[in-house]
This record gives C-alpha cells, sequence and structure tokens, in this order.
C-alpha cells in the first residue's frame, strides 16, 4: 500500500509509492520507447479491454461501458498513486506523521481518436473534456475523504509525461488539502483582508490597464503571463467572474474557456516548436459541511484558474533551496511572443 | 539590470535575468555541447585569464592573483543573476512589488585539475573547499544589504549543470530571506516552542535509534535517508552539535564533514551510474544587530545541513501545483543500498 508521509520540518507531503519501487540503479535506465501508433495504443477506441475498467464517460445512447462509442472516457490509473478502497489511517511515528494514500487517481482520455495534442482537439470536443472534469469533481466531493481534487496535464519527456502520447489528463484526488494551495488560498485571504477586494480581481484589472502583459482575452476569460513568471512563457487564464470554484462555471462560461484554451495552446505549441508543458487547474478545496447551515468560508477569498507552464529551462540547486526561481525571459517579452500568435518568424 | 519580482499570491521571488534575455523559441534549441577538454576549460589552472578577476584563492605564497599558484579559485559569474553594486530600489506597481537585483552570484572552482567528480577530490582538498565556502559566506555578512547566502551544486543536465564540467560549486546572495529557508526556520521554531526541544535533534536521535534511514555516522555528522524524501535515493547529512550556522563549525567538525561528504558522494555516484544531482548547504539568515546588545533569535532553533538530491525522477504537475512530491522508492530502500556502498551487484 502506497503510504503519505509528512515532512515534519515544513510540512511537506510525499507520496511513497512503495508498489512502484525497483532497485535505485533501475532510475538511471532509459525509459520505454513512446507509443505513437494507434494500434498499440490502450487509450484509442476499440482498445477499452486494454484499460481498467471505466469510471464515467460521455457515449452515444445504447453503447455499454467499456466498449466503442465513446467522446471523452475515464479511467483509473493503471498504477495508482492513491485508492478509493480503505480509510486513512492517520499515525504518528515519532517526529513523524504517515496516513495510507487513500484518494483517486485517475486518466481522463480526450478523444477517441490518436490525437496527441489537445490543441488539435475541437473546440467542441474541449468542451466536453473541461464538463468531464466537472463531473469527475462533483462525483468526489461525496467521498467525506477527499478534500481536494486536482486536475492536470504532464505533456512531453521534461514535464514529466509518460510514453503513451495520446492526449489525456489526470486527476488525483487527495484527503488533505495540498500545501501549494493552502498558500494560495492563505495570501488571497490576507489580501482579502487589507483590502476587502480579490487579489486575482485586482491583478486581472492592473492587467487589463497596463496591457504588456495581456496575451488574449475573450467574454469570460483573460490570459496573461504573471507578473513573476517562473518560467519562459508561463501562461495563466483567469475567469473575469470572481468564483473559487472551477467546477460551478456556467454553460457559457465553458463555451469561452474551451476557445482561449484551444488558441493558447495551439499558439504555444506553433511559437515553441511543440514544447513539453504542465497544465494545472487551480481551484479552491471541497468545503464540508461542518454543522447544519454552517459553511467554512476561508475559500470565498479564492479565484479559481488554471497554469500553463512551458518546461524549457530546468530548475537547478537554488531554487530546490530557496523556493527563488530564475526566468531567463521577461514575461512582457513573452507576452508579445504569444500575441503575435502563430505567424511569428521562426 | 535584472530584476527581483515577487508574486503577490504566495510571495514567491522570482529573478528575471533580462540580460540573459533570448527569443523565446532559442529556449528549444539544443545547448552548448560540454567541455570536457582541459585545454578549452576556463576553470582549469593556467587559464586564469579566461574567467573574471578572482575574488578569493587558497594559493601558495608569493604567487599573484589570477595566475596560477592556486588551490580552490572562486571568481563573479560570468553571466551574474544578482550584483553586488546599486542599493535594493524597492518599490511597487499596483499589486506588484520588485525591487534591483542586488546580491552576488559566484563560482566556486573546486581544483585546479580538471577534475569532474567532486568525490575524487581528496579529502583535504574537499576541506580546502568547506573552508572557502566558510571564508565568503564570512565576509559578505559584513555588507548590510545581504540577508542570506546560499551554496549548492548542480551535477548533470537533470540537475541544471551547464556545459563546463569542471567540478565547482556556487554562491548566490540575496537580499531578502528565500521563501523556502523562511519556511524550514518557522517550522523549526513551532516544534521548539512546544517541546523545548530542536526539531532536527529529535530527528538524528529517533534514526540513531531505529536504524532503517541511517546510511553513515562518524564523529561529528550522520547522513541519513529522510523519512519523507522528495526523490530516489535523497540523502541529508546533518551536523550531531546543534548550530544553526554552517559557517561557524570547528576545524575538528570540518575534518568530519570532508570525510562523510567523499563517502556519499562516492557512494551516489557508483551505485547510481553518476547520477545528475542538487547539493545545497541550508544554514540560517544572518543576524544582523538591530540595536547594541540586541539579536533578533528566530534563527537559534534551526539546525544547519546539508540535502542531496539525485535527480532520477522528474517532477511533474501534480507536484508542480500541489507541493506533494511521489517518490517511487522508499527512503528505507535507498538506506539498504546507499549502506552497501560501492560492492553492491550492479
Amino acid at each position: 500500500m502506497p503510504e503519505l508521509r509528512r515532512d515534519p520540518i515544513i510540512g511537506r507531503w510525499v507520496i511513497i509509492a512503495t508498489e512502484r519501487a525497483k532497485r535505485p540503479h533501475d532510475f538511471s535506465k532509459t525509459a520505454e520507447s513512446p507509443v505513437d501508433n494507434p494500434e498499440e495504443c490502450p487509450f484509442c477506441e476499440g482498445h477499452e479491454h486494454m484499460t481498467p475498467p471505466e469510471i464515467f464517460a460521455f457515449r452515444d445512447d445504447k453503447t455499454s461501458p467499456d466498449s466503442p462509442g465513446w467522446k471523452v472516457r475515464v479511467v483509473p490509473s493503471i498504477a495508482p498513486l492513491l485508492r478509493v478502497e480503505g480509510d486513512l489511517g492517520r499515525r504518528g511515528w515519532g517526529v513523524y506523521d504517515i496516513m495510507n494514500a487513500t484518494g483517486a487517481h485517475e486518466v481522463i482520455i480526450e478523444s477517441p481518436q490518436h490525437i496527441t495534442h489537445f490543441g488539435k482537439l475541437s473546440r467542441e470536443q474541449i468542451q466536453l473534456v473541461l464538463k468531464t472534469y466537472i463531473q469527475r469533481i462533483d462525483d468526489l466531493q461525496n467521498d467525506p475523504r477527499i478534500k481536494y481534487v486536482m486536475i492536470y496535464k504532464n505533456y512531453g519527456k521534461e514535464a514529466g509525461g509518460g510514453h503513451l502520447l495520446h492526449t489525456k489528463s489526470f486527476l488525483i484526488a487527495t484527503p488533505i488539502t495540498p500545501k501549494r494551495v493552502k498558500e494560495e488560498l492563505q495570501g488571497a485571504r490576507i489580501y482579502y483582508g487589507y483590502k476587502d477586494r480579490c487579489i486575482f480581481c485586482d491583478i486581472i484589472r492592473q492587467e487589463q490597464e497596463m496591457g504588456e502583459r495581456l496575451i488574449l482575452e475573450n467574454d469570460f476569460f483573460v490570459a496573461i503571463s504573471p507578473f513573476a513568471s517562473r518560467f519562459p512563457c508561463e501562461v495563466w487564464i483567469l475567469p473575469k467572474n470572481h468564483s473559487c470554484d472551477f467546477y460551478k462555471i456556467t454553460e457559457e462560461e465553458l463555451i469561452s474557456l474551451a476557445e482561449i484554451l484551444k488558441e493558447i495552446m495551439n499558439r504555444l505549441e506553433t511559437g515553441l516548436n511543440d514544447p513539453p508543458f504542465n497544465f494545472i487547474i487551480h481551484t479552491a478545496p471541497f468545503r464540508k459541511k461542518v454543522k447544519p447551515g454552517y459553511w467554512k468560508t476561508l475559500e470565498w477569498d479564492y479565484h479559481w484558474h488554471i497554469e500553463i507552464m512551458p518546461r524549457l529551462t530546468r530548475v537547478a540547486g537554488f531554487e530546490w533551496g530557496s523556493g527563488f526561481y530564475i526566468n531567463p525571459l521577461p514575461p512582457e517579452e513573452a507576452t508579445k511572443f504569444l500575441r503575435e500568435g502563430v505567424n511569428n518568424e521562426r
């Protein structure tokens, strides 16, 4: 059983994935070769038997689970880091804290065809993928053990992408609110306490006024280069309407989000020559009813958003030790580049 | 002039290294080829003219700066991220905070010969390298603008190592205490406040008693696999005597540290087949005299140590978004492996 272990000094949690354990020198060996061939791909339509049984799918009427006829399909990870069975088993061990790795680890297969680039999906298909995210979050919030759901993409080797190239996202549901999420909630809360305004709403206003880091804007979303970008061409997509929960997005906003996402992904791909990237939805933790009529309210100050980080530079010792980042490309330059879209000189 | 920019939500600082700026698609190009040839290496003895003028060196009597005859040599980085000139220029810009990248960025050249592996240096040479670190920290603490000095190594491409293979370390001095360092200080302080004991001292005691994560021990140091290791074969080296400042180490401790460092580096190199790694000295920030006879005391709860992180796995979207880490090798397994030393089967 994998374990969750807490660093006793700074409270960072680590998933010790015991069932993936290898001999230490195995890590230095080369990885499996990429599967770029629909015939071998477990995520292509017709290969449903190659994955664990599906958890959810958008599929045609009268088709059965784990058979063709789907548009988006969700399956458990074949080597889950966290598992839905069992209780948390929180326990101490001298100075250390440990719990069972209870939660969920799912794969969202974004197309029945062997498409490898998210930006190549139609806007309608991206909407269906976003609806799948919403459906999964909405379902998992009923589990009282789960505090947080994170949805993310790892694309390309440098971004931790695996050997299966079929376009997909991952979902991890955790029994604790992750440290990084807590830091954002606290930052937003401190600002709100001081100003009576949301810091993300203020950022959107300032970026719209100044313009030099505003990449794109549509009815309901902005795409900006963050002022303190950690990586060259980092992009944040923020909803103009204040909301802490991604999964409460309206139908109109969903169309607008699919549109801006497709455009940004295509510009990154074309402009940066198909870069490795990570994509992460930052949303508030679940708010559990503490007693009837009373909800914890910390999260209302928060503003959900998406962070996209092309992985063109490497994180080294100074970054690991300090939490400082080194970015060789000013975000204002990145904005100029990403604004030009696909027509920039190469 | 490079800038320091603060993320307004979680207070993470980023160095925007404007003078290294390139066009965004340049980042996807391949890096310079490695310099593995003493004739082209700017760090070899006799090539002193290929670096900026030296800041410090341990050298033979009657030899002049920037000439042969040295044992360890310190030079400014050729493309410094922070510079010693100028004031901090702290300023706001709407919701954002910014300051000039004032500080220092130095290279510690660890041998006059073209040696590429730290573990291949003699114990006496490693002692000289450690003494150089101490000398530089001691010198920089006189600058009232500098709050923190971080010393680290990036070895190998995956760890952010550059194309110059000659063994070296880096020093970055910053005008603010880095966020990650603050988190450790706070963690240590909270524990001390609750228990009246140092958390690191308690960790050392528990690891000595349990044994299963204790790799090596000598008169003054222990080397352990941390309980919540983020990476396979992560190693922490901790002094047995409580002290918050690396640079106040005694002469006896220095010998003991050089010995354990050499041994651990050699075991990692042999056991993991020359892995990329980061090496970071975690020490307390400078304590500036606030008024005569009064010093801020937060740092006394802290316990300096060295963290060595082989980079055999990649950090992906879930880690970036959550602050959780995924480690496929339990630290107890790593300990067994590293204890066997160089004689394990391959």
